[in-house]
């Protein structure tokens, strides 16, 4: 909670310092400037280039569900303290066979659980708006069409009124895809509320009714963070008063080996929503993780794997309509591989136009989306009945357009087509396939209701259908496209729970399919690659992914031979996007002010010095290693840090930096009352014998309610048992963009700065930095100036 | 050079801390145990757990081709000294864009020439090996058995003899796969004469003499070493006295640079061998590199892409023989996807079981060829006769075993393989096709020619066909299986370049078929996909990748529906032999005694303190601030070490680690005879005005053959513009494995261990670590105890 603003810091005084000195053994005094300002002023004056302006305010706020709460950072770091140190070594050779055996049955389990809730998520999903698409159809078919558009409009309005009421009232977190939320999660930030029970469900049925309802959104982002959640649950034993306390699982209450079970529920979501196992792990790797080992790989691999087993598995149950409607398309959702592709070098330029086309389309869909969500935050804040209208108002908008478009074609006979079986019946009208009648006459089709009135999915396959090149009129396609623009945009932000892959497939495919007409001298690759590619583009031009866009479009299309020109293709979407703007997700992160650490730090950070940044912050608060108890008290009341540096003067004229002690624990010893009565260092056994280190892992930060005598309150506390005794530190003389890539690199959650000179009036201690205070964003607000040498490098 | 043993530290007494207390200016007092002792004595009253036995010494030594050579560490650290943080100012926007464009030039020209280079071996290697098949077959129809062995036998030879002599004596490093080198070099090890030309070359030609002699090797490690060659060299601008001095190009005269495009070369080579763009990518990411960031993928898939681009026009240009022998095959190696897989429960038993018994096979590998390759040292060592002898010994071998073999095995009747075609006419004997006549009347075949009489490639391509169930007879796949394991163990080690692929895709695929007729009632499974589950199976069980394999396996068969039990087999073949020892590549790494960082720390390094750990080493060698020129010649005289820590006293009382000071840097110093007549502290612009970042980015170590007169021995260096003012720093209570993780997370050379206290007496710095003194090994040889605390975690 050093990253949470304490109310003393932001605006008033600082009343903390104050508590403290009151007492005879205060570590820093406010007025002798040299006590910490020795240091500093030597290294002034190697470092001259800089002088500070204001002071260093971070925010500790981002939007979260609509809502602006407090957002807490993570602790990867190995603490090192007596308690935890005793604790390792006294891991017997059985526990830590438990500890493996349960890492891999976690990661099989969220496998086995993702594929099992996104299995039955399609099978919802298929049946729903199968049976809808087939009265609907039955009713146009009838020449009812009014009857027909009350009833396709009132169902959609219903599935989106149930989705959104769940989301709006049990989990407002649960809006959204949840990527970013995940991708700062795997970066170091816990928003709250985002990964527990409420919001898997709200997750899974608003899922089902969103998509059901047929607005412009996928299940992808959905089941990437039901993924996250599932493996959030498991690995705390459930959440919080139905809490399993399992006694294997308190090896699991840490933030590292949560970590690493999240990253295994992102790629089980990814490679349950487009049935790809090593897109899955990839896109876990590239987009969404921070950190990345090779262990790491291992274990995702190993979940995706389990995943698409189980698909499979309900793949072979569900053949032959046992399930019905759900069941087809085996387990490649878009094949295309019956095309053999042939390079020739005139289509180098044609591939190229769809590359940079859509590159430039991508960046306008991140800018124009990124102005909607700013304009959709203010009237979501506006309350639950705004959003909930917001919602049903989008999805009135999509029946409007899905339903009344296909009457602006004209209707096309169905031999015209030039498909390749050559009779010319239309297939069934019934179920979806490449041809739908509509209101057309027998033997004629309708193309725009033949992608409009299906499923997202239904709607690419026809889209991706390859040896089709006749099939789709150019205006159809036009409208089409422009349709699901449109409603790309105005659907994300609404309050139900919604994912961007399949919007963005829908938009690239159409825009692809245009481009083949436009191009069609040059054209000597099939329509329906064309198709494959312009999605390819658009996700590039939007997301920014290479290596695993790339996969999952194999593993969606199995084409081995397109892969050189999706490569290329994303490639050049992605150099020409990242011209404009950063990737969607990033806005987005930026937009919720999610504080996320970029992996490279800015040019102009290699001209501030560490040092100038704490001292543009408030003076750290320190503790000594035995402190009084109304201190320490004093300490937690006033101030939200999450750790605080703790001091030693073991003989006069010598120093030390003891180390950092965490809220959670100093809370944990004044929970237990652990006080001395007199001022001396306890025995290691005396520690242990009243604290675990499975009580010390609970994050408890607050000791609001507890009263303390006055007796108590002159007593002493000894944190060496608890105090984290090798914490990282640099040298105020370190410049910022050092520090920022070894506390990114190390997963660090507070980082020590230690003076550049020792001497008998020098502190041991600088300052302390969080993430907040290495934000690109906060340093600029205190140094203003520094924004003018801002140069991307 | 810290890692290199000076010879005053690993055997007779220290010279050089006593040359440097000659003077008034003496750092350290070896008299007085206080003047580092003071703050070791302190914690270790704390860290009472160990007592340290004798002197860490660390052995810098390691067998680069056959011969022990000194290996040098790399720098990855940004140096922040005056110099260069001068030099990042003053980088204009113009420098910024060329260094960007340069980046990707250096990747899409190592991309470009990998993929012509590769193209060109294949085109050699299949027309040399082409004819000589030819030529031999056209003898054995005639009946004339001997004249074919000694016409196979002595091409063979020759081509061997030819492939080895240029190993032996132009470049004995170019023996081998190269890819532990690589690996450890992305480690931060950098091995002696391992990227230059003279390899280059050497790797090229030998590969196609040693491929096309019929020896059991592939052309894919070496293509990886290529491809990393071609890195090294592009980003150097050429090697040594021929150099490319252009003026571009001293932006990437650092080792991050170069690391980043070495892990483009290694991926492109492996994109190069297996036409497998993703895999090159994943292989580099899970097996080669050590430090990885997502601007790093995108890089390599832009290599990749190239590569893939370039084979692909090779193969369009050579469509139709105009290639002679080269050109067949097209993009997918080892084409399966004719095949639909489908999965029955009872698949589930045999699959598991081909996982298991390739674990086992795998670990088996490793094992043997361990000890295989301890014997070939001991050989190789004895001189270039030995080797050439061995290598010719392993030739006549692999002649003998490939021709005579096959007259061991009956003849079968065409119609008797059942092949689909269902035509009884034997295909054409004179090109590679599934049937070889070899020595049978017309109408029959014999398998096992069919298999040992081709290129690997095509072997394994005979091996994978599908819908081929009864075509080759279990004995003959006995055989097979038996003597491509003998050679598979016998030619790894000889002196010309090898890789370790393809000899264990062949063994693994044999295994595979042999498990398809014993389980033959189990396997409802082609044969040929058997083939390629085996041959998965067995890589993983030595190599112990997954995600790349999977994914090299997908890209080389095109059959995605595979993946599922793909990723199945090579999970469980992991597992199983990670029960048994470590991979192949770890394993050879060890042997060569490269100091390879391992990922995670071992469990007893918890229980020890960096303190002690420095307290094993000789006292580091430190300088003055302002120093005398004396103490440094005869510093860098007296000692190897390649960093020296700089402190200083500005003021009594107040003492100071101002950083550390490379030893190339004070050799530049020293060459420019840039003294001071005074001991005085410069100002900036002095230093400015003598020395460019570009000349202290060379990195030359040796002051040998420099003469100082006896005036300017009494003269001054002032060290202030040359430290490195903020080295990474961790406290002397931290325990190594927290050390560890830094060290390697941060990709560190040298890390500065300061004391836990601070007073007027304590110096501050208590020692120095260096990758050679984290290494698990060396810890365990200075404090043996720990050994028997030793468990894996």
């Amino acid at each position: 909670m050093a990253d949470k603003p304490s109310p003393a810091l932001s605006g008033e005084p600082t009343t903390a310092p104050e508590t403290k000195c009151k007492h005879e053994d205060c570590v820093e005094d406010p007025e002798d400037p040299a006590s910490t300002g020795t240091g500093a002023g030597i290294s002034s004056l190697e470092q001259p280039l800089l002088k500070r302006s204001t002071t260093l305010t971070a925010s500790h706020l981002a939007i979260v569900g609509a809502k602006v709460s407090h957002i807490e950072s993570l602790d990867y770091e190995i603490i090192e303290n007596d308690l935890f140190k005793h604790d390792w070594r006294s891991r017997s050779n059985v526990e830590v066979l438990q500890y493996i055996f349960l890492k891999w049955a976690m990661a099989f389990l969220v496998g086995l659980l993702t594929g099992v809730i996104a299995s039955l998520i399609n099978l919802a999903i298929e049946n729903i708006s199968g049976l809808k698409m087939l009265h609907m159809v039955n009713l146009v078919r009838a020449k009812r069409y009014w009857a027909g558009f009350l009833y396709f409009a009132g169902v959609n309005f219903a599935l989106t009124f149930g989705a959104a009421v769940l989301c709006v009232v049990f989990a407002p977190t649960a809006a959204g895809p949840g990527i970013p939320e995940i991708k700062a999660y795997l970066n170091g930030v816990d928003t709250p509320n985002m990964f527990g029970f409420p919001q898997l469900i709200v997750k899974i049925i608003g899922s089902i009714g969103a998509v059901s309802s047929g607005l412009d959104l996928g299940k992808e982002g959905p089941l990437v963070h039901i993924g996250a959640c599932l493996a959030n649950l498991l690995s705390q034993g459930g959440e919080g008063r139905w809490r399993l306390r399992w006694r294997w699982l308190r090896y699991f209450n840490n933030d590292r080996d949560r970590r690493d079970l999240i990253t295994c529920g992102a790629s089980s979501g990814v490679c349950a929503a487009f049935r790809a196992p090593v897109g899955g792990v990839l896109f876990a790797l590239e987009e969404v993780a921070t950190w990345w080992r090779s262990a790491l790989l291992w274990r995702t691999f190993f979940s995706t794997a389990t995943v698409v087993v189980v698909l499979r598995g309900f793949i072979e149950v569900c053949r032959n309509g046992r399930c019905g409607m759900f069941g087809e398309g085996g387990l490649i959702l878009f094949d295309v591989s019956d095309v053999t592709v042939r390079y020739r070098a005139g289509d180098l330029l044609p591939v190229t136009l769809v590359g940079v086309l859509g590159g430039v389309l991508g960046a306008l869909y991140n800018h124009a989306l990124h102005k909607v969500l700013r304009l959709y935050n203010l009237i979501n804040a506006k309350g639950r009945l705004a959003k909930l209208a917001l919602a049903l108002a989008v999805s009135l908008l999509t029946s409007a357009g899905l339903y009344l478009l296909p009457f602006a074609v004209p209707c096309t006979p169905c031999s015209a087509a030039g498909f390749a079986a050559g009779d010319d019946t239309c297939p069934t009208v019934g179920k979806s396939g490449n041809f739908k009648q509509f209101n057309c006459p027998a033997g004629h089709y309708n193309d725009l209701a033949s992608l409009l009135h299906a499923t997202n999915v239904d709607a690419t396959r026809n889209i991706f259908s390859t040896a089709t090149a006749g099939e789709f009129r150019l205006d159809s396609l036009l409208i089409f496209f422009a349709i699901y623009c449109v409603l790309g945009l105005v659907t994300f932000g609404i309050a139900v729970p919604s994912g961007l892959f399949l919007p963005i497939i829908l938009m690239g495919s159409a825009y692809g399919r245009i481009a083949a007409l436009v191009l069609r001298r040059f054209a000597t690759i099939d329509h329906g690659l064309y198709a494959v590619l312009g999605a390819a583009a658009l996700m590039s031009g939007s997301m920014r992914m290479t290596v695993s866009l790339c996969v999952i479009f194999l593993e969606l299309t199995n084409n081995l031979l397109l892969l050189p020109i999706t490569m290329f293709v994303l490639l050049i979407a992605k150099t020409v996007g990242d011209a404009f703007n950063p990737s969607i997700y990033e806005i987005i992160l930026d937009l919720k002010g999610l504080p996320f650490l970029e992996p490279k730090p800015e040019q102009w950070m290699k001209d501030l010095a560490v040092g100038e940044l704490a001292a543009a912050k408030p003076r750290a608060v320190t503790l000594q290693v035995v402190e009084k108890v109304s201190t320490v008290v004093a300490v937690l009341r006033s101030t939200a840090h999450n750790g605080f540096p703790v001091t030693d003067r073991p003989r006069p004229g010598v120093s030390e930096l003891h180390g950092l002690v965490l809220r959670s624990h100093l809370v944990a010893v004044m929970k237990k009352r652990w006080f001395l009565p007199e001022r001396r260092r306890t025995e290691e056994w005396e520690a242990r014998e009243r604290f675990s280190s499975t009580e010390l892992a609970e994050k408890d930060g607050s000791i609001d309610g507890m009263e303390f005598s006055p007796e108590e309150m002159e007593m002493y506390v000894d944190l060496h048992p608890f105090t984290n005794t090798t914490p990282y530190t640099v040298v105020e003389t370190m410049s910022v963009a050092k520090a920022v890539v070894l506390f990114r690199t190390c997963a660090l959650r507070h980082m020590l700065i230690i003076p550049k000179f020792q001497g008998p009036e020098i502190q041991p201690i600088v300052g302390i930095l969080t993430r907040q205070d290495l934000r690109a964003h906060n340093i600029l607000g205190a140094f203003p100036h520094l924004a003018n040498k801002k140069k991307r490098h």
